[in-house]
């Protein structure tokens, strides 16, 4: 079981800074399986640098000779090879995280983009900057600066979505519970994106969500926390 | 194990057609549990017949002295009281389903209720229809046909909130896995709820969801399918 293993993880100007939700969820993942991994910065276009996973984008895990890509996959790899681990899910729960993943990514990382999409700019390296303003000025049919122009109609939309989320952490600490597991880390994945690269605070200070993710950011000594963001890096 | 149970639902004019969402998600979690309860058909208007529960809203089970409202609360009392019984949701997965049910009610429920408001009115029993045109148009801010009025626009945006649910069922039967438990049921709730008063087609037929859907009105003897609707009533 002492494999070699690496994470190949998106990062900014700064290679400290390493910000995408989705290699956030495997950083909680391989510390909740309290497995080591090297971790390899990459950027947007050092597409050469992970040719050989067959595809474009991280996460990009090596475990021994085993390749895995897609944060869902990796995390369902994760659980199967290190079975006597804490387990990530739980055999009933595994098909609910999936769908809570899926809601992370599909209701909440459009919304936080949008408030976000300047400052992600703002702190890539430069050759990764003209591919990702084409990009997501694409995606979103406007100039980046223009889609992040009403931040109090954005952060509003956003703690809107939070609604089931907000919900549930009125009655426990954790999504998944008395503990956390990946369906926590799957949406907390967002929020330490956020951080990585603004100051911009998406939670009011009294929603059961902000208390949640501060639980969250200091599990695993203070794993999310103590994350290279621009702001600490600046200032350090 | 044998007490008297009995449900308060709520009923259209025509006593038969009990169309609401979560008075569904209780009876799916009924037959899911191998109980039979006597079921009352109950009215917007109709506080007296529940007041002994302290509260103005149905679903309200009573079972043997005790007495349950919200169908959340409701599911995990019959989780618990009957532990033998198949499993609802399964240690792990609670939680989860809890989020998903919240899902559910959150952003589901108000998008299918815009394009069915209209139906559900027409279809109530007289006492109730000032009743609910008041209610909801103050809760949406606008007259019932206003509201309801841009049916394609309203349907597009219920298929773009379903993307979690949809992307899980890529891959599975069902949102709980293999087998349907609570987490399906009370997605279900919503569309059952439209189909007992509507013919308005709320899914494309290629849709995966289409498909759970088909599956879910299917189990328990064609419960879902065989539900009384204005529909049905009308043709029979």
């Amino acid at each position: 079981m002492t494999k070699p293993v690496t994470l190949f993880e998106l990062a900014a100007a700064d290679p400290e800074v390493r910000f995408s939700p989705h290699c956030w969820k495997v950083r909680y993942a391989l510390a909740h399986k309290q497995v080591d991994a090297e971790r390899v910065p990459w950027r947007f276009t050092d597409k050469d640098a992970i040719s050989f996973s067959g595809q474009g984008l991280v996460p990009v895990l090596v475990h021994g000779d085993d390749v895995l890509t897609d944060s869902w996959r990796i995390a369902n790899f994760l659980e199967t090879q290190y079975p006597d681990h804490p387990a990530l899910f739980g055999d009933a729960a595994q098909p609910l995280a999936e769908f809570i993943n899926a809601w992370a990514d599909g209701a909440l990382l459009p919304r936080i983009a949008r408030i976000i999409l300047v400052n992600i700019h703002d702190n890539l390296a430069d050759k990764d900057k003209p591919y990702f303003r084409q990009s997501r000025e694409k995606r979103f049919g406007a100039p980046l600066e223009e889609v992040a122009s009403n931040r109090p109609e954005l952060l509003k939309d956003l703690g809107a979505a939070l609604a089931p989320l907000r919900g549930v952490l009125k009655s426990r600490p954790f999504l998944a519970g008395e503990e956390p597991r990946y369906a926590d880390y799957s949406v907390l994945g967002m929020f330490i994106w956020a951080r990585c690269v603004s100051e911009i605070e998406l939670l009011q200070p009294d929603d059961p969500v902000h208390h949640w993710r501060d639980r969250l950011l200091d599990i695993f000594g203070g794993l999310g926390r103590k994350a290279p963001s621009i702001v600490a890096r600046a200032t350090a």
